[in-house]
């Protein structure tokens, strides 16, 4: 009855048979609790793609949902704080940090989202998950005039603390 | 104005008397600060009685809403996460791992999640939620099909790791 | 592009194949937009198995956690709200009322949860869901004077409103 | 990258001039990751002013909605666990206890919240928030019968185990 | 097993004696199925109290974890949507507009919240939650240098579009 | 105190001067109230660029975390049901219908997500939500063997039933 990891496929379940076993598509919440807590700390990014004016429109604060920047920023901090809620088979983990950056572009608007914690595992898809929803907050109090959008480039950039070592993509 | 764990009843409050006190009725989450983190696991399961033609449509997969044993996986795992939401007065767990197992019998799914944590109390109320939750998820999905479904037996099969010792079901 | 709800199985995906169709385990909410809005309203029950002494320090209330009637009450009345966020294949409906009747036998709690809606689809799984999480908060407030607890007989009792008729549980 | 705590403001982002800042408004969930874990508490109150019609109507439970002291009380320990949700900028922190006080006065209802936790930063907002949501959930129970409802003077009575020290309102 | 909404106290439930009623604590969510949806509008209010250097703190933006008003905005829409899961026997209802003002005055913030609907009930409560929950997200981006903080009035100031006709505070 | 739709930028709050107005930065939930309510559709994608082997050990279903496939499915479900919680400005929305695709390319997985509803408003941040949150589930389910991993491309494909007309991208 203990918490499996083994990734192998195995017969499908077998019906009418009695008890057969099902694991062949066994989703689960891996076991971590054998890891040590240390502090963890992820970042990751999304890009907004859209138009020069839809830039204009959102750095003059004209848009008809308001503050596209303030909005997306605690969209951000909330979706990151709520990750195992929304990724399904993510660990809960009590984030100790959230910060994010947005940028405006000529054509882009670059989110950046920092995520930090003490636990047992890492917060990279607190960091993916925050910066997709800061774009997808932006996406939608600017969807009315622009029908060109498109978010790119949701990835994670850095990441540190784990016991896989610290990692900076391309470095 | 400390957390009060006394479940000793008190008279009704006396409204119009200035403040009395209205504690007869005290729901509370009670206190664990006190008690050490340790590393705490439990076992829980959960049967839906349903015909062998249900069965059948569910381990060939030929459900309209899809994959039942899958779908049930999920929602377990996400639902063991969920308890403190769901089941007002647990206590808040940061899990490390979840692990689902569904069955299938002649007339009935049997589900058992397994829940673990390093925590200050148990994870009996989250293997129980996933289980429940499991069964229901199911229930869903099939009851366009039968009407005779009917969830038994959600009950507790292993804990460890707690103040009180290790137990399992009949032993 | 269209919203599918035929249930038969398809191919499994073929990886590395250009894309190949992934539908065998397509999990969905199937669609409803087509179907009338009518009052709708569903009773399931749920039961707590418990002892004698258990039923006696609830009815007299000496539990350390407080009042476990009032809280389950709670309890229900939320699940039954959240039953799409809890149920992942579940519509969601605004609910317009639901009711929960609690009664306490010699050795058992007996739950009966009433739901209504005006909606598209009926209120089994809210019902449903409103009942296994009165028995699950229950539990939870009773399970460290009560090892035996089981949660039996999960199911639905009445049904009205929808498509298929009324129904009534042995009629 | 790393989790800035400086307030200073600075100049507002420039559109179409390649990557600006735009931190003016940089709303954050602030780093407490290098804090140490301790033992903290607080109690906050709110108070909900009404006619002592209404105080005996809630006194003899003779309300449609059910038994308010009682719902209140289980709506304040959920509130208290979901603050994260609701404070958008409030740290994740496992609670280690929620105690909730109802004391009916001759105008009005005094709500007292004491949480406890053993965390990184403190519990103020999740005992203002289990208090105001208290008072919340009395007034939906009771508007229909009492239009002069108002919450007054929700706030902070006691907190201890924090790095600034212990503090008692008025002491 | 219909819906009950009379609130008449009945005698408690008496254990052990096979089933017996439960019904004087019963908390429900009452009928609305039957009213008719109509156009519905709420205002509510809530102040907080502060020193006049944490008004300029807010109205300068310096404060640590960011933009005070911006932030609060967000909560409170959010929260006026999450209503019906922090008040615990309020009915969901889609909203479909809500409105913040933030007004800065010497030694308080004002906050008003404007929530409209199409449903069979009002909104009083979800303007009330919005304002409520605004207030407390500025007392928790402010808590750090004004130890004098209070939420007060807390009320509503107009609702329209129900049976029981218009209404407005003091008019 | 209308609900107010007006985008044009003014004055900042001008704090210790008695009730200013502080709208500059106005978020809000845009009325909707007075549209009609009218079946509505839309269709999102998002890609996940990877490696040839982890679409292998997608397809294998060789991954420690489970089944890919199942749970992003059951993911984007969940999490188009959500999108109101998750994009702080939008609308709440009762979905009647959710379908997800997914396809397995030889360098990406493509995900399409089809959302129906009957409202006042439309499901584009339904569809591309429940399109990321899909890419973000199988993300963290692979994540542990390909550090190249890259959404791209989350953008609407179609959209019909509202008031400004069908759309489909490049027609």
């Amino acid at each position: 009855m203990a918490l499996q990891q083994d990734p192998e496929p195995q017969p499908a379940p077998e019906p009418g048979r009695g008890f057969g076993s099902a694991r062949t598509h066994d989703s689960r919440m891996i076991s971590v609790g054998e890891k040590a807590e240390t502090l963890r700390r992820a970042v990751a990014e999304a890009r907004l793609s859209c138009t020069p004016e839809t830039i204009r429109a959102i750095g003059e604060s004209r848009l008809p949902k308001g503050n596209a920047i303030a909005t997306a920023r605690v969209g951000a901090v909330l979706a990151a704080k709520h990750t195992p809620d929304i990724v399904p088979l993510c660990h809960p983990i009590p984030l100790t940090g959230v910060d994010v950056d947005i940028e405006l572009g000529e054509t882009e608007v670059a989110i950046r989202v920092t995520v930090e914690t003490v636990a047992r595992t890492g917060v990279e898809m607190e960091a993916l998950t925050g910066a997709s929803v800061a774009a997808l907050t932006i996406y939608d109090m600017v969807k009315s005039m622009d029908r060109g959008l498109t978010i790119e480039s949701v990835r994670l950039l850095e990441k540190s603390g784990g016991r896989s070592g610290d990692w900076v993509r391309g470095a």
